[in-house]
């Protein structure tokens, strides 16, 4: 059995995200693992690195499969591109040793969340950003994110109230930058739990708007309560940028 | 009568083209004239710069209508970024002289036509360009497109074959230039025919595939027949740039 690791993007818009569990054909998984089970000619699994949320772009999701096959890896790139749905596009096809996982072997993830702070028209990026009319105030922003970075219980940031396992990560920078009427949060970490980025980005805009003071984050932290933090924002927005590896 | 010019971005994908007449109520024309009709209380026509075809998109088409009203142009503007969809987006408004008429004060407009040719995904600009594989030759295009420049009869880049009027005009600069996977065409002049910018893509590109040869324009010119040029250009990698006045 050989190893593929894949590095995607993708329009999200039209996906009820990345897994096919829970979300049935219409993901992003599903088109990967039909497209690759036909090329093989054998049932193929499509490990991702991570779920993204229905909606949620990408720019550098990785994925891994296993399978037998004389295929070289610019074959197995042609193949795919050749068949996968305009909104997924395969970036790079690279073989890799049996042990990589593109979940379990990732080390670090960086996501970007854009925000379109400006009244003047966004057609044609419309799908991709968060539309904001009211300035947000990027100081209050980045004083709050800061006390976010490092090692904390994101409890109050996971949107999944069942969640069992350790809620502890560690965000490694949190980058607030403007580039013309856009405002684009790039969050870096080891993980991040469920909508995690998003109610991050949500509660920051809370702050970036004074309707929520920026010092507040290490009680909202300490809080362990998804009520003490800020809105989910929604997922157009959100993108993942890079997946790395050891 | 007061009279107002506006600056208009779109996203023709879902429309039939700019003009009602022919295209109906899906038509950028027909959205805009039903949003100033409402806010002025009255029937209201506005007037395009020129058509644009069923697909073919704007980042700086010109629009402008006659109306009795006390509102300002900035609160114009805002009612107008208010109630259009979100794919027609006003980038300004500006009262202006009663003679002021988009399409007959024009001077000069420029489109650019968008090819992505890379084996790459281009996922994200899939709608906004012309996917093609095989590499363009630019060095044979630019050959060809010198010898498009100039005034001339343009018939046989004309998509209408019932034109009436006179089908000359003048070419200022054709200037095509790779951006990374991406070949741009960007043509100005005084005014284009029907379909005329798509027909003259259609044949450089045909010239940069080697399909024909770069140095027939003149021959394709004198022949003043449609079937001398080459293929209309998809709608989608059409853009119109600006309009130009005195």
């Amino acid at each position: 059995m050989r190893n593929f690791k894949l590095v995607l993007t993708y329009d999200g818009s039209r996906y009820r995200g990345w897994q096919r569990l829970g979300g049935g054909e219409n993901t992003i998984q599903a088109k990967l693992e039909h497209v690759a089970s036909r090329m093989l000619d054998k049932e193929t699994e499509v490990i991702g690195s991570g779920r993204t949320d229905a909606g949620v772009h990408a720019l550098g999701q990785v994925a891994n499969f296993h399978g037998e096959t004389s295929l070289t890896p610019e074959e197995i790139l042609a193949y795919l591109r050749r068949y996968l749905p305009e909104d997924i596009g395969v970036l790079s096809v690279e073989e890799v040793p049996d042990r990589f996982h593109s979940r379990l072997s990732a080390v670090e993830k960086t996501y970007e969340y854009r925000i379109w702070n400006d009244p003047a028209p966004c057609v044609f990026q419309r799908k991709y950003v968060w539309r904001m009319e009211e300035p947000l105030d990027l100081s209050a922003m980045k004083r709050a994110a800061k006390d976010l970075v490092g090692e904390h219980d994101f409890t109050s940031f996971c949107g999944n109230r069942q969640f069992k396992k350790s809620p502890v990560r560690t965000v490694s920078a949190i980058e607030i930058t403007r580039r013309g009427g856009e405002v684009v949060l790039r969050f870096t970490g080891s993980g991040f739990l469920h909508h995690m980025v998003r109610i991050l980005t949500g509660t920051l805009v809370e702050a970036g708007l004074h309707r929520r003071d920026a010092g507040q984050m290490p009680a909202v932290l300490a809080a362990r309560d998804r009520q003490a933090a800020g809105i989910t924002a929604p997922p157009c927005g959100l993108c993942l940028v890079e997946v790395r590896y050891g």
